[in-house]
């Protein structure tokens, strides 16, 4: 069973999870598939994974069968599986808890395509409102706190399998890069009695150095203090904490700038590695309205180091007014 | 000129470093030497690296000719450079100052070898003694705030280059990981009178399950919640804030200890890639009795992905009771 266990020190809860190191080459971490073995997120190979938990199959088809166009599936070595109360432990000096949660893998399109930029923009708005979908049902769960939405494209960003894909996890914590923000977002509403990413969203624009695109509902930007080369968020010009509140319109439109953004970068930087990440308020929580979710997007282009291991900052090569002027410059 | 930034949200400072993107092969930052090329680090290449500013020659030879058995020279493309005042700036919502600072780096050993964990006990004491002259030195700058010595072993650790040896950045403020440790430290004291690494150490010899070895001096686990597969800790019993306040006796038995650490980790995991990092209380700050310096290893088998750039969350698919009992059985 996963273990949830919390440094004395600093706090930082860790996930301990056995299941984990089942994995096919565990001690390389670069592939599950070996070159030439199936890929179990193709159709026909449905067997290959857990049941399905949600498919878009615009044919009728069958549960676990071909004509899917999406599918959501339990992670085959989940992080965390959600079987146990989250009770908490004590001994001594350190706090554990069992491992609850939920972890999904999105299997975004039937193709073996091994890279998102290549999508199309329908499809971008099918597995956006996946997201939304999954999101509204495991919120149901009074046990989780927080679920958390991310996308790992090649194997120096961490992914394990080609064919495109994003993941799922919900935690019975709220993590605490999120709380981060929160309490960041916090902070400057008590102070400002403004909402900091409005307030980011209103000086951007302004400024103009940063700016990517710019469309009715989103403003995307490389941020000013941005930990990767090529860091790019998408911010929401609507205040909201909830991505999962977003209305449809929204969704179909983030769709379009998540891939124009994609291909900027693909051109830009020769089809990067990458992470992105849904940023959204925690579940079950109405206090937090001065929360405005968005999507962080990070190339990884620089290995990061002991230096950053040793003090959690991060040393970046490019200055993000040079990255946002090559991205603006792309022609898509 | 480097210039550090603040995150507005979460407070988290960047380093926007533009003389590290002239490294050699920036895109990849594999390595920064082609194969073939010579090595900036071996004998008789000294006039590839900036002077030196510090070296051991028990031949009495001349600087920055051969004949040194360690040497210290300033990184060639440093994150931070020591020329301008640390003076700070605003622009609306962001703050940012000038890149003051010192890199440097610690070129272990005249042979060009790439394992650290083949050098013998005196080198390792030898290079552990360089890294208190230089904090030593360093530390007479008042603008300095902070000295990380770090180490990155292979290309998935972040070394760029093969040769082994350290590096040493001086800061002019505490990183935030360092403050979140001095801080979880400050909190256990004001609760409860006691050092909580005092308290670790204590609580690990009763139970025994996360030990790896212990002598006089040191004592060597897995800590109870780590974010990496065999992340292992070395802790002095003899309380003090400050490495570079060791006592001698203490650091020739440091080298010891940690060169037999890394041998454990070459001999159970196939000599990994690895970072190590000395943990020390930060410079000119007498107030902080209740912190204890200390070492961690962190070997890198897993890739971190968008789930832990996301949550600040690790998921170790190894508890550290089994980590350190392979770890404890390594015959030496």
């Amino acid at each position: 069973m996963p273990e949830l266990r919390k440094d004395p020190v600093i706090g930082r809860w860790v996930i301990i999870s056995t299941e984990r190191a089942k994995r096919p080459q565990y001690s390389t971490t670069r592939k599950e598939s070996l070159p030439g073995a199936p890929c179990p997120f193709c159709p026909g190979n449905e067997e290959m994974t857990p049941p399905e938990i949600l498919a878009y199959r615009p044919d009728g088809s069958q549960n676990d069968q071909p004509g899917w166009t999406l599918r959501v599936v339990p992670n085959k070595y989940p992080a965390l599986v959600n079987e146990e109360e989250p009770d908490r432990r004590r001994d001594g000096l350190y706090d554990s808890m069992a491992g609850l949660g939920a972890h999904e893998v999105i299997i975004e399109t039937p193709e073996h395509e091994v890279n998102m930029g290549m999508l199309g923009q329908t499809k971008f708005q099918e597995i956006l409102w996946a997201y939304r979908e999954r999101i509204l049902d495991l919120g149901k769960e009074e046990r989780f706190r927080y679920i958390l939405i991310f996308k790992n494209q090649g194997a120096e960003a961490g992914a394990t399998l080609e064919h495109t894909h994003s993941q799922l996890i919900a935690l019975p914590i709220v993590p605490r890069d999120v709380l981060e923000e929160i309490m960041g977002a916090k902070e400057h509403y008590k102070d400002k009695g403004r909402c900091i990413y409005c307030d980011i969203i209103r000086q951007e624009i302004e400024v103009r150095s940063r700016t990517v695109s710019e469309n009715e509902n989103f403003l995307v930007v490389c941020p000013f203090a941005p930990r990767f080369p090529f860091e790019t968020w998408i911010l929401p010009k609507e205040h909201s904490p909830f991505f999962e509140q977003a209305p449809k319109r929204q969704i179909l439109d983030l769709g379009r700038v998540l891939r124009e953004s994609l291909i900027r970068l693909n051109r830009a930087l020769d089809n990067p590695p990458f992470n992105y990440i849904i940023h959204s308020n925690p579940l079950h929580d109405e206090d937090n309205g001065h929360y405005h979710w968005h999507v962080e997007i990070m190339p990884k282009l620089t290995q990061v180091a002991g230096f950053e291991w040793g003090s959690g900052f991060y040393i970046n090569p490019v200055p993000p007014e040079e990255a946002a002027q090559s991205l603006r410059e792309i022609a898509l």
